[in-house]
């Protein structure tokens, strides 16, 4: 079933303790999509600017990813993000944004769009997300991302959109930051009362919790040694997982935790190089294998 | 099969956000010795002061722990140390350490002790782990757990026990320590290089890392809302590893996944409390039980 995703698309610079890249292929929107399109047509509505390289979309068209979301604004630049990790990667920081197009970007969703069954909000500001809701029709999963910045400048906003979604995603320190509870399993399931169905708590290196009335539950990171650049990772998760809901067309118990484990797969081959230069080496496959490698690593036996 | 551990037994003063408590009993050869006597008779061979609760000694007594191995000091006080947990419990101050009896503790071994064919050296100076396995005649697995102190001050010993010992528990700063590797797998990894069959780095609230020639796996933390009291959680994970080894008589990578679940899961009880207060609650059934709900939540089907 196809999956439509609203997000950034951006040109990012890395700064790592081994390398520096400037202006990459990145957003979150696109490693979303091109983490879904293993699984299932992607629909990606987003803004570029002027400068945005046709190279990029070709890239993602070569996918099952539909770009005719994708907006050129003329006498825009592309949204730009620079960041550094640290020698210890689970610690970034950003040194500058470029908002440039992001920062008048209001998303008109094309018929097809708004008909879309699995819908993912990646993160940007909650009225725009509600303003994305507001034009969907027939929707049968509405998930959502947000970030720290949200929690504190938009609040009241982003308890509108919470509302109004079936599920979460955030990272441990926006988790903490939303409810201003220290214990994740607790800030998990608070999370979940402000209304969605289930939340998803990413921990970086340290895989992922999930939250709903029935379960609570927490998958390791896939262990992988070659980390090279840890920048969309989160978005990736989010592909993978949305991507094998829509492409089961279920999101019962389930299919909900196959689909946070193919997040996390997702994820791990993100980081093992720059930008999508990992995910555009694999295919389907190179998933099914690691998938059954992660059960493997998993499985104990019992009693 | 009988389990040897030589360790630390403390009075310890831990403050919590929200709590204090003075002089709990604890130090690492206790907290092993009770999560391992879930699975199997222990002997426990450490000193303590002529402060030292006989009550403490009786607890150990109720358990299959064999206390003919604590030795008590005249004119000593026994190991005290005191620590301050922050909100986020992962972050822990050390206040005040009193090593007292600890400063002079050469254990000799029993004959029965000698004879035990498993073995765990807790937390200790290198060089006394090293006599202690100088004693010991026809083990069968031996295994040590390390701290930074000893990383730090006394490298070449410590370089020279992991030549003699089977398996390697130490946690996550510490493996990067002894490498110089951020990267946790490439650090487990070139733990193992250093000498022990198999490596375990431990993380915390977010589980435990396992290193073979052969294997690569990390398992998450048991979830719990209820974080009391993290101190003696690593001490209380060893004690269920290597419990269930000995009871299994065994040690194959099978019953090493499983052992480390084990340890997982008696960690997992001992933070919900204070001391040994959580533990002394439970039996070896509810293990077991949560064991089979670790088991269901890390489990996900095929393709």
């Amino acid at each position: 079933m196809p999956l439509l995703v609203v997000g950034s698309i951006a040109l990012d610079s890395v700064h790592t303790p081994q390398a520096e890249h400037e202006d990459l292929l990145g957003g979150s929107a696109v490693y979303f999509s091109y983490a879904a399109s293993f699984f299932t047509p992607v629909q990606l509505v987003g803004a570029v600017g002027e400068d945005w390289p046709a190279e990029h979309t070709e890239l993602l068209r070569t996918r099952q990813i539909d770009t005719s979301g994708m907006q050129v604004v003329p006498g825009e630049a592309t949204f730009r993000w620079r960041g550094r990790y640290e020698v210890d990667m689970n610690q970034r920081e950003t040194l500058e944004v470029q908002l440039n197009v992001l920062d008048r970007f209001d998303p008109v969703l094309s018929e097809s769009a708004q008909r879309c069954p699995f819908i993912f909000l990646a993160n940007g500001a909650p009225r725009l997300q509600r303003r994305v809701l507001d034009q969907v029709r027939g929707s049968r999963l509405v998930v959502a991302d947000t970030m720290d910045l949200w929690i504190r400048t938009t609040h009241d906003d982003l308890l509108e959109l919470l509302k109004r979604i079936d599920g979460l995603v955030l990272n441990d320190s926006e988790a903490k930051l939303l409810t201003g509870e220290e214990n994740l399993v607790r800030a998990g399931h608070q999370v979940r009362q402000m209304g969605p169905k289930f939340v998803v708590i990413k921990k970086g290196e340290h895989g992922a919790m999930f939250f709903s009335e029935y379960e609570t539950y927490v998958l390791p990171a896939y262990p992988t040694e070659q980390v090279v650049d840890p920048t969309g990772a989160g978005d990736s998760f989010a592909g993978g997982m949305m991507g094998y809901l829509a492409e089961q067309e279920r999101f019962d118990a389930e299919s909900l935790k196959k689909a946070m484990a193919y997040g996390i797969l997702a994820a791990s081959f993100t980081v093992e190089d720059f930008s999508l230069n990992r995910l555009r080496q694999i295919d389907r496959n190179d998933l099914d294998l690691r998938l059954e490698r992660y059960r493997q690593m998993l499985r104990f036996d019992g009693q």
